[in-house]
């Protein structure tokens, strides 16, 4: 989409597009983000904002093909591309392939239908790695099979993406039974669906789960999209969810080595309403502290939603096999197994996490190099 | 403080203490904090609390010692601790070590009343390291001076409080001028006062900068407290305050690597209204997207709160030493460095962070120790 026209006013530009749309661009933001105030390598923003005018004053603008030649009283001149002033419309952020819309699931999408990929064309190519990313952003759920039976197999595929996320369990993490357990994954019991690490300011964005052995009985594993589960109940008791983003409760996790807090909501909301975030593991709830007044409506609404990771409506139930390894974003999937018999084999996960940061770059990189090599 | 009478309703305890003062706990609260309920080694929560009512019925309340003896008509016995009840009353969020009041400053501080620690009592005394850490939880910012002239003698001190922060940049990082720079950190131009890495979800917490060399002519530090400069805005202008707190930004940091953006305001708030981040960077800051008919008026509040930071009220100024590290808030203390001259000496400063989750985590833990042994 291009120009047709551009109306100046004293303080500001009013470009009409050929698909009869108009944007207003105050004349701040035109000199603001005129080219000529951009390091040459960085990149980065070297103009001084303060060393122009509050509101500049604009006196013409003209098309020279596609580039708006801007001039303004003080005599700067600015040549902004068209495509720049497209992408950036006032009120309107700009396209990111960062931005993945949620594709929300229940139990009816069916455990045989969450995406598969095999390991080995994601190791040696870009194209399938973006495939999975992409389906894994989208879904929440994906399953890598096929890795080689080597500890580290799952953790390069992770390392692909980016650099390990560091808890105080470590970079990488072994679910295994063990004496001493100071968390309950490290035990044998069952575990409720829940998400990892929301004690954490920022809890850990991706996980990967590489199953290495799974020969005890039991040991099932279990999976709900936490943000369809929010959606639903937002459409059955409102107050409930709106409870649920509103109040901070305490999560707390603490051994001989850490003691890591924080208060938030079970659920996050993003600029546009949309669910972006799910804090959900009765193991690490702190003990409530909101007042008295409204404690009995925040237990009736946290109940609702715990009442919805223990409906069938919402689980996904499988076996991993050796060499699948799970991938789920721990900001919104909760998970948990069934519990299993360590005396009838061998039950071993290796784990890490890459941040959603880390993440999302990966995939924009890969948008923008795979796009390019299509458009060319 | 213990309490005196313990009063029954249906639906709820009311607690009178010995400070005069009253505290109700809703039943679902007593129940759903029954120490019986917690695992015996990881102190993990495994009541199910969709087991119990939604509003248990309590029958009858004693006190026995220190112990709220209550029985509830399901026939279950609970044998709460006075000091749980007393730590934890609704509506009034349990004291914890690692919530650290700001002691804001501004230039009439004094460079010379920067906390100044010895490195050699922290890395042999949980004593310094807690009082070290308290001084910069205060302050934001203190110098480690009588470092050891090794490139990991900075670290070190870092990791005793934790693991180090990872970023697209590395886990450590040299600010030295170097060629191809993809940072405005990596040449020899002046820094304007700026916080790091606004482009993550969340930025990294504490910077440690450890001055190896420092020899150039120019390459002096400045720092300023952002919290500080965001209350006193607030009291001028409380308009733009607000839009500082309430528009998110663009923020971005793109390289060939990596691809790394988020929106977010400037100033962050906490629940009870007072400034908890501050988001600076002119370099990093992206290109603005709000709406046109609120642009005007937040380029007004940014353009404010940028004023501040070249405001000589604010701003302390000192040129390290080899053998000197700054440690400093990078999510409330903003950084910068006048220009130097390459030509006239060296200077190289080895950098790493450490998360505010593991330094709260850390203080938590020697405060529970020192506070123990103090009173032992």
């Amino acid at each position: 989409m291009t120009a047709t026209t551009l109306t100046v006013r004293t303080d500001k530009l009013v470009v009409a597009w050929t698909d009869g749309t108009t944007a207003t661009f105050p004349t701040i933001w035109l000199r603001d983000n005129c080219p000529s105030g951009l390091h040459p390598d960085t990149h980065e923003r070297l103009l001084d904002l303060l060393a122009i005018d509050e509101t500049p004053v604009l006196i013409s603008a003209s098309l020279d093909g596609n580039t708006a030649v801007l001039e303004f009283a003080d005599g700067h001149i600015s040549r902004l591309p068209i495509s720049l002033m497209t992408a950036h419309r006032p009120g309107q952020p700009a396209v990111d392939a960062g931005d993945v819309p949620a594709r929300l699931w229940r139990a009816d999408h069916g455990a045989a239908n969450i995406a598969r990929h095999a390991a080995a064309p994601i190791l040696s190519g870009e194209l399938a790695l973006k495939n999975w990313m992409q389906d894994t952003a989208e879904f929440g759920l994906t399953i890598i099979n096929h890795l080689q039976d080597r500890t580290d197999a799952g953790v390069e595929i992770a390392e692909l993406i980016g650099f390990l996320r560091a808890t105080n369990f470590g970079s990488t993490f072994e679910v295994v039974n063990k004496p001493d357990p100071n968390n309950l994954a490290y035990t044998s019991v069952a575990l409720p669906l829940h998400t990892d690490l929301p004690n954490q300011e920022v809890p850990p964005g991706y996980q990967f789960l590489h199953c290495l052995a799974n020969e005890a009985t039991g040991g099932g594993s279990l999976f709900a999209d936490g943000f369809a589960m929010a959606v639903d109940l937002r459409a059955e008791d409102p107050d409930a969810f709106r409870l649920l983003c509103d109040v901070a409760i305490p999560f707390r996790f603490h051994d001989d080595s850490a003691d890591i807090r924080v208060h938030r909501p079970v659920i996050t909301l993003g600029s546009k309403g949309e669910v972006i975030e799910i804090r959900y593991n009765a193991h690490l709830a702190g003990i409530f502290d909101m007042p008295a007044e409204i404690m009995p409506a925040y237990y009736r609404a946290y109940r609702a939603y715990m009442a919805k990771t223990r409906d069938s409506k919402y689980r996904l139930t499988l076996k991993l096999k050796a060499g699948e390894m799970v991938v789920f974003d721990n900001r919104r999937i909760l998970h948990g197994r069934d519990s299993f018999d360590p005396s009838t084999g061998f039950r071993h996960l290796h784990g890490c996490y890459v941040d959603r940061g880390e993440f999302f770059s990966r995939l924009r990189l890969l948008a923008r190099k795979i796009d390019v090599a299509i458009a060319s």
